[in-house]
C-alpha cells in the first residue's frame, strides 16, 4: 500500500493529529469526488460544502446528510471549522476565491490550474509565503501509482537517457465553456513530464483547432523542447472515436508504454538500439534488441484520496506536498507559452522562466 | 476482390495484352517483394534483375531460377526485353537511375520517394513527359484496400468535414543510413493524406531528433495545417516499444480509426459533438452522439501487387496510374517543408507551390 | 435509456406510487451494493439493514446515517415499516431467512440462487403463491443491457437457429467457504442461457476441481445440451491469471460475441458458412461468409438498479418480474444436475424437469 | 537462434552430413508448406513432388521449376533418389500410403494424425521398427518456440502442480470433407498436452454437433482427466466469429496464458492463491497473490521448419526426433477416445493403454 495512503483510510489509525476541518466550493463535475474523497478520509472533516447552485447542493445534501450546505462564499471563510479551502470551480474564479481564503487565513488547495495565468499565480504563492499558508494546486496525476512509478525508473536510471516522450490524452467531451483544451487538459500532461523530467520545456510549438465552437480550441497538437535534450509530443483533444490515455517513453536503455486506461497501466519493454564501436560508426550498423516485456504490478488506489491527504498533512506538519507551488507555476509557464505560439500562428515560443524544477 | 487485382492474378485470364518485360534495379529489403509480386502477375514478366551485390543477386537466383542477373545497370538499359525498370535502390541514387532508365526509352517505377529533391523529380517529370514514357512514384498504400475505402467514407461526404487527422507510424526499426525519418517514413503518410485531402498543407511545422545516430533524425513530430483549415499530426519514429501504424480521422459527422496492424484495420465511430440552436449558442450545451461502431469487412489483398498491376497497366493503356507523379512531387514538397522546417530550428514553413492536387 | 430505469431515478418522479419499505440482511461483499442502489431509487425506502457482524453495519452506518440497522432478524420481521425482505446471505441460509419472512407477510426478493436446493426452491415458490406474496430470485445478469440484446437478436431471428455457446467466466476469487464455484458462478450462465433460448438443458456433464480447497471445486468445465439441439460449453472458475467474461454465441446466419469487460461489450459478426445445393451436398463446397463487424451501442446503466426496480414494481403492480420464480426454480435443476453429474465422475446426467420454461 | 533452426538455413553451413532427397506426396492446402520448408533447408533436397492433381503440380512447378513431378504414387516408391516421403494427404490414406513406403525401404513423415485409427498407427510402428526405418509424426506443434518455452516452465517447476487447461482453437474454416473437427484440431492440443504434461489422459468425455453438415461435428467441448489430477478442457470449432487460439494453463505458483495469435504468445502471469496455517485451515483465509505479468521474448521461427529438420536429423543421425512415434500413437489413443465418447451419447470413457509417454 501507498505510504501516503495508509495512515488515512476511512476508520483507519490516523496520522496522530486532528483532522482539518474542510470547506469545499464548487459542486459541478469534480467537486462531489472531492467531498467524497475528503469524506472518507480520517485525515480530514468535511465542514461546509458550498455551490451558487441549491440543486448541486441537495444533491450533495443526500448522500450526505451531516455536512453543512452554503450557497455564499462568505460563510465559508467566516466559519472557524473551516481551516482550509478546497477550490473546484471554474478557471476564471481560481484566483479571486484562493486569494479571499489566504487572506482569511485559510489553506488552500484549487484544482488544476492554479490559476488563469502566471502572474496570478505568482501573486496567490507570494500570498501564501507573507501568510505561512498552504497553498497547493491540485495535479492530481503526481498521486497516480502508475505515474509515481514511471518516475521512479527515470530517476533511477533504469531507462537510460529519455530520448523523447509522446502521449494522447483524448476523448469524446467534456467541452468547457471557459477555457480551451490547452488550459483544460494541458496541465494533466504538463505536470506529469514536469515530474518525471525534473524540468519544464524551454520551447513549445502549438498547432489547435476550434472544431465544434470557434475560438475554443477542442483539439491541439503541442511540441515541447526540453533543454536535456528530450523532445516531446502532446496530443489532446475533446474530440475522439475512443478515450486514449497513452504515453510511450523511450529511453536510451528501457521503453516505456503507460496507458492509463488499462488493467496493465505500465508495461517495460526491454527494447533498444545499440550502436556498434565508434570506430566502424560510419557503417550505421546498428543491432536491435528486443527483450521480455514486463507490466509491474501496480497499487490500485484513487490518486485524489492520496492527494488530499498530502494537502493536510501538509498543513499539519509542514512538510511541502508533492504537488509544490512552484511545479504549479511551471505548468502555467508551460500553458502559457503554448498559447502564446497558438496566438503567434504556431511559432516556436520560448517558455517565460524555464527551469529545473525538481531534484 | 478488388477490380485491380482481378485480372492479373498468377495464371488468371490477363488484361487482353502481353505481358511488361520488366528489369528489377535494387535486390535489397524491399527489392525482393517487388520481384515476387512480378513474378506472380500475369501482367509483367521479370526479364532482368540487378544489383551490385552478387550476393543479393545468388539469393534471387535460388529461388528464381529463371530470372536473368546482372551487377551491371548498363545491361538494363541495353536490354530488349526490357520495357520497365522498377528502382529500389536507396534514395540518393533515384534520379541518376531513373534518368538514364527514361533516356533509354524505358518506363519507370521509382520506390517511394520519386527523388531525394523536389528538382530532381521535378525534372524527371519533364524528362517522362518529353519522351512519353510512364514515370510511376511507389506510393504504396494508395493501394492499401483500407485507404482506399477511408478515401471513399471522406470523398462520399460520410464523415462530413474533416476536422484533423493524428497518424503514428513507429516501430523498432530500421535505421536507414542515406536518410533521416522523414524522408524515410514520411512520404508514406504524405502521399495518405494527400490521397485522402485532395490536397497538400500550406504549413509545416516539425520537431525531430537524432536520438542514436547524431545528426540522423529517428524521431519527428510534424505538424501539417491544410487550406480547408483540416489539421494533422504525424508521429514518426524508428524507435518505439511496439509497432503501431494507427490513423485517427475526426471529421464533423462520423470518426474513423485505421490501424494497419489489426485484422479491423477499419473502424467507423458513428460518434460526435451537436451543436445546439445558434441562438443559444452562448450556453454551449453540447449533446455528445456515441453510437454504433462497424470494422467494415477488407479485402484482403498485397498493396504491392495492385501497384505493379497499375504500373503495367497504365504502360500498356495509357492511363494515368492512381499514383501520379503530380502526386510523387506533393510529397517531395511536403517532406522538404518539413525538413526546412527542423533546418530553422522548428519554424512554421509554408510549403512550396501547395496546390489541390487530386479531383 | 432502458425504460426499467426511467421512472426510479433518484429523485425522479416515481411510478406514481409509494416507494416500497424494505430491508436488507445480509451486508457481505454483495449486500452494501443493494443498499447503494436502493438508496438512490425512488421505487423503494431502506428501512433497515440487519447483519449479525456490528462491524457491517458500523460501516453501513457511516455512509448512510438515517438507515435503521440491527442484528437481529426478529427485528426485521417485526417491523410494520418492512414491506419486503432482501436477502444476501450466504447461500445455506437463504430458504430459512426467505421462509420466516414470507410467513410474516414480506415479499422476498433472495440473491441468486434461489435456494440451496431445488426442493427448498419449490417449497418457497409454493409458499409465497399461497400467501400471495412477490418471491423473486436475484439473477442480475437478466437485467444487463448486453444479455438483453443479445436476446433480442436471438428471439428475433437475426442469429438464426443458435448452433451452440462458448462462455467463460474466470478470475483469481473469490473462494466461498461454504459452495463450489458450481453454486457460485453457475447460477448466472445457467439464467443467461435460460433467458436467451427459452429453456433449459436436458443433459448436462460436467468436470471439476478443488485445486486450493481438497472438496470444493474452484474450477469447472460443463457440458450442456438442449432440446432444441444447441449446446453449451460453461467454464467457471475461482482461478484465473485474468478476468474473463466472454461468451460466443454462433448462430446460422451471424455470431456473437459478448464480453462483460470490454466498453464494447456486444459485438455482431456477420459471418458464417453457406451451403451449397442439396443435390451437390456430397461435394461438401462450402463457402464462408465473413462481412461487417458491429459493436452496437449498449446502453450504460447498472443492472442492479434495473432489477431492484423490478421487484418493487411487480409488488406494488402486481407484474412478473423479468426475474420469475420458474425461472430460479430452472436454474437449481441445472446446478443440481451438475452437482450429480460431479457426484457420479463426470456422468452425462438428465435435467429433471427440463422443460421449455419461457415464453 | 533455435539450436535446430541453426545448422539447416537455407545456404547455411549444414549439419555436415548429405542433404536427405525427399518425395512430398499430396499437395493440397499443406502440401506446399512441406516443399517450401524443405526446398529452403540444406538439410533436405526436394526430389519428387506427386499428387494427382495435375493443376497442383504445375503449381508447384511455376514456383520451383527444377523440382521433378509425378502423378504417380509408383514414381515414388521407385524412385532411388527419393530416401523419404512426406505424407500430407487425407487422413483416410496416410495408412496405406505410409505402408507402402516403407515397404519400399523409405523414411516416412506423415501429417498428423499419424493415421486414421490406433491400429493403422500401431502397424506402421511396428514396420518402422522392423524396418530400421525412421517413421515420425508431423505433430508440429512440439516445434513451436511458445510451446517448448511453456514445456519448460513446466517441467523446471516454475508453475508448480499444473491445476488445469484450458484451451480455444477456433475459426471459421476449413470444413474437412473425410473428418471431424476432434480429428483434425484434435491431435494439435491431445499432441501439445501430452508434450507439456508427459502423459496422456485417463477419461476423456465429449459432447460435440454437426451444425452445417449433419454427421459431421464442426464443433467439440472435449473434457480430460489426467492421473496427475490435472483436468483439462480443449475447445475445438471450424465455426467461430474471430480466430482464438488461446490456453490457459493454471499452477499452483503462476499461471500462463498462450495465445498463438499474439505478438506476446507467452504471457506468466505470478499469481495465486495462499492458503494459510492449516490449523486455521476451517477459516478458509485465502490471500490472492498478483504480481508482475511478464512476456518473454520468444524465438520467430517456423516451426514446420524445425519440424522437418528434425526428421532429416533423426534420419541421418539416428536420434529419435521430438515427436516420437510413441507421442502419435498416444494421440490416436485420445481422439479414438473422444469418438468413442461421441459414439456413446456423450459418456465419460477410458483411454486406451493410458500411460506416461515422455520423460
Amino acid at each position: 500500500m501507498n505510504p501516503l495512503n495508509e495512515p488515512f483510510a476511512a476508520g483507519g489509525a490516523g496520522g496522530g493529529w486532528d483532522p482539518v476541518g474542510i470547506a469545499v466550493v464548487g459542486l459541478g463535475y469534480w467537486g462531489p469526488n472531492l467531498v467524497r474523497n475528503l469524506y472518507e478520509s480520517s485525515a480530514a472533516n468535511v465542514a461546509l460544502v458550498c455551490d451558487m447552485r441549491t440543486e448541486s447542493l441537495e444533491r450533495i445534501g443526500r448522500r450526505y446528510p451531516r455536512v453543512r450546505r452554503t450557497t455564499s462564499f462568505a460563510d465559508v471563510l467566516a466559519d472557524p471549522e473551516v481551516e482550509a479551502v478546497v477550490v473546484a470551480t471554474p478557471i476564471g474564479t481560481h484566483f479571486a476565491l484562493a486569494k479571499q481564503a489566504l487572506e482569511a487565513g485559510k489553506h488552500v488547495f484549487v484544482e488544476k490550474p492554479l490559476a488563469a495565468s502566471l502572474a496570478e499565480g505568482a501573486e496567490l504563492v507570494r500570498l501564501a509565503e507573507e501568510r505561512g499558508r498552504v497553498l497547493m494546486p491540485g495535479h492530481t496525476f503526481l498521486y497516480s501509482p502508475p505515474v509515481e512509478m514511471i518516475r521512479d525508473l527515470i530517476t533511477s536510471g533504469e531507462l537510460g537517457d529519455v530520448y523523447f516522450v509522446s502521449t494522447s490524452r483524448v476523448n469524446l467531451g467534456l467541452h468547457q465553456s471557459d477555457a480551451s483544451v490547452v488550459w483544460d487538459l494541458g496541465p494533466h500532461d504538463f505536470s506529469i513530464l514536469a515530474y518525471w523530467l525534473g524540468q519544464i520545456p524551454t520551447y513549445v510549438t502549438a498547432l489547435s483547432r476550434g472544431c465544434v465552437i470557434p475560438d475554443t480550441p477542442d483539439v491541439a497538437f503541442i511540441n515541447l523542447e526540453y533543454g536535456s535534450g528530450t523532445i516531446a509530443h502532446v496530443e489532446i483533444a475533446w474530440l475522439a472515436p475512443s478515450k486514449l490515455r497513452r504515453t510511450t517513453i523511450v529511453g536510451s536503455r528501457k521503453m516505456v508504454v503507460y496507458d492509463d486506461t488499462s488493467i496493465e497501466p505500465v508495461r517495460v519493454f526491454d527494447a533498444g538500439v545499440t550502436l556498434p564501436d565508434p570506430e566502424t560508426f560510419g557503417e550505421y550498423r546498428l543491432s536491435y534488441r528486443t527483450g521480455d516485456i514486463v507490466s509491474p504490478r501496480v497499487d490500485v488506489v484513487e490518486p485524489l484520496f492520496l492527494e488530499l491527504n498530502d494537502f493536510c498533512q501538509s498543513i499539519r506538519t509542514g512538510t511541502a506536498p508533492r504537488s509544490t507551488p512552484a511545479l504549479g507555476l511551471d505548468v502555467l509557464r508551460t500553458v502559457e507559452a503554448a498559447e502564446r505560439s497558438l496566438a503567434n500562428g504556431g511559432a516556436r515560443t520560448e517558455v517565460e522562466g524555464a527551469s529545473v524544477t525538481l531534484p
